[in-house]
């Protein structure tokens, strides 16, 4: 049997972050406190899954020197006063980038919040007019989302050709799977965009060169199903029973790992694959930002 | 030999205005001339295919009602100037739609101009934030971009299935391909997006039940590339050399239509096929607009 390349997002992520410090010292460096990027975050009630993230990404800004700020909000907030949380961020000049940690609770109007985010501060890059030059030859968009920028991140930095290859999205998601699907032609490739009502999803998977799957499924995409030597990108974080484990779940992607890697040239696994690259691309949209900021300045 | 049924876009056309004439007579109806829709254009330039289209659109605007109103503007104006145009249609409340016919001469910045439109009135549906809502899930944008939402009309008004077929787009522009493929997938087709890069382009197009082919290549898609049975929409529009044509010239599609009618199910002529379409959605994209204008007001 031959094996895949194991992709580790763990370690390609940790490189980027220490990247990322020597960058922010740079900019200390040469612009004094002025030069610190900034993380605005705004966590809404109480949801455990929600403050383990938020905590995540404020300690990861603090190891690349990102001062973060930001408010724990009652989740009984009132849509104005999230609105307001969002304006003082937006022009609060020591805020790079606005983090409005999801899900919002249900009476929240999420759209009209993510809308009202800056979009030079917009470092999830779900704004619409940013994911409108994303899908526009010739325009550049402010930022990219964080978990497709992480995908390509990690073909890039394993080598693997982009341009021209076959490429098939499984997932259309507005922060996963389109974007993916916008990034991958980008850099010239063939692309596919799969979703619930692909018909055959077998076979056009097996004609990819490259599989980013984004659907939410566990181990759904089986071993036989790649083609030999494709890239395979796992999106997917799932959590399945089992009464092995002492949680009594353990986490799984979208792909069948120990049948894929079997056929796979290359496979990220789940976790340490993708997971840890969406952090470090939403610490490279803030520090992309500050340069920005600093830059105008000038 | 099977033959292809000819999807007479013309005749379809023809039909859509007459369900638009209905439309702006109902709303003058109910709302007197203050209903009725306003097309606002601007005309850069002595070009004689934009005179032209121009020419066309104006009195297509006509035959369904719509009141036009612009200008010809010198070739010389400077970007202050064609900016300040935009400006005076973007505060005209008769003007519902904005169309700035292009290409613009070289000096002026396309970019800036486009953007100055109010997305209000961008009935070419090219502004980034309409873009990026057609890419999103949940979002509706307030235009579609003309020519592609003619190709979509088409297969609906041919009764070709959507929903789980297999859609290859040849082309990846902002105008044309790009958009054709989100709305393909918002119809829930597998979508794939090919461009020069890709390979084997041939064994590509075999697989698809729809092609909508949009790239400039008289004549480049042959007879048996495609599937048999298979929805052919052909966007193309090349002039060239004719030595039996008084002009010189013909004008001919993407696709090598008497060979592939052979084989597909349905497809499209060039002229007569998309074309005529492009102008009737501009003029549903006016009327569209007129409609949440007098909505609003309500
Ligand atoms: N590692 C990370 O940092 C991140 C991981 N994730 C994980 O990625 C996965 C996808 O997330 P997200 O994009 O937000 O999910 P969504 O639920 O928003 O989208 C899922 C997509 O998969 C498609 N899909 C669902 N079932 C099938 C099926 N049986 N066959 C084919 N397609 C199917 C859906 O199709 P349709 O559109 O037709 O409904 C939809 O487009 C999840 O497991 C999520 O936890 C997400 C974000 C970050
Ligand atoms: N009927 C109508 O109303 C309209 C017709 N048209 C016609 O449609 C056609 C396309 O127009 P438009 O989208 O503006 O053109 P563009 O030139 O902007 O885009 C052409 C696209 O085709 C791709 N392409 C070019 N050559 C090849 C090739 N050999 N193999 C595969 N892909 C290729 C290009 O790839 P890459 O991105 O890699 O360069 C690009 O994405 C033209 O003939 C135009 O006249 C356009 C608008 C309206």
């Amino acid at each position: 049997h031959m094996s895949a390349k194991v992709i580790d997002g763990k370690a390609i992520a940790a490189t980027i972050r220490s990247e990322l410090k020597q960058e922010v010292d740079d900019l200390k460096a040469k612009y004094g406190e002025e030069g610190t990027p900034g993380l605005g975050y705004l966590l809404v009630g109480e949801r455990k899954d929600s403050q383990t993230y938020v905590r995540m990404k404020k300690r990861a800004c603090e190891e690349v020197g990102i001062q973060s700020y930001g408010q724990d909000l009652p989740a009984d907030i009132t849509q104005e006063d999230l609105l307001k949380a969002v304006q003082d961020l937006n022009s609060n000049p020591k805020v790079d980038g606005i983090l409005v940690q999801l899900p919002l609770p249900a009476h929240i109007n999420e759209e009209e919040i993510l809308n009202a985010v800056s979009i030079e501060k917009d470092v999830d890059g779900f704004h619409p007019l940013n994911i409108g030059k994303l899908s526009q030859r010739g325009r550049t968009p402010l930022f990219v989302p964080c978990t497709p920028r992480g995908c390509i991140e990690l073909l890039r930095r394993s080598n693997i050709t982009m341009e021209g290859a076959k490429a098939v999205v499984l997932g259309r998601s507005n922060i996963v799977g389109m974007p993916a699907a916008m990034l991958l032609l980008n850099e010239n490739a063939t692309v596919t965009i799969c979703h619930s009502r692909t018909k055959d999803l077998p076979s056009v998977v097996r004609e990819a060169d490259i599989v980013i799957a984004a659907i939410g499924r566990a181990e759904m995409v089986k071993g036989d199903w790649i083609k030999p030597g494709a890239a395979v990108i796992d999106v997917g974080m799932n959590s399945v029973d089992d009464a092995t484990r002492q949680k009594g779940y353990r986490l799984t992607g979208d792909v069948d790992y120990a049948a894929a890697a079997q056929v796979a040239g290359a496979i990220t696994p789940v976790p340490g694959g993708v997971g840890p690259m969406t952090i470090a691309m939403l610490l490279r949209n803030t520090v992309d930002s500050a340069v920005r900021r600093m830059q105008k300045k000038q």
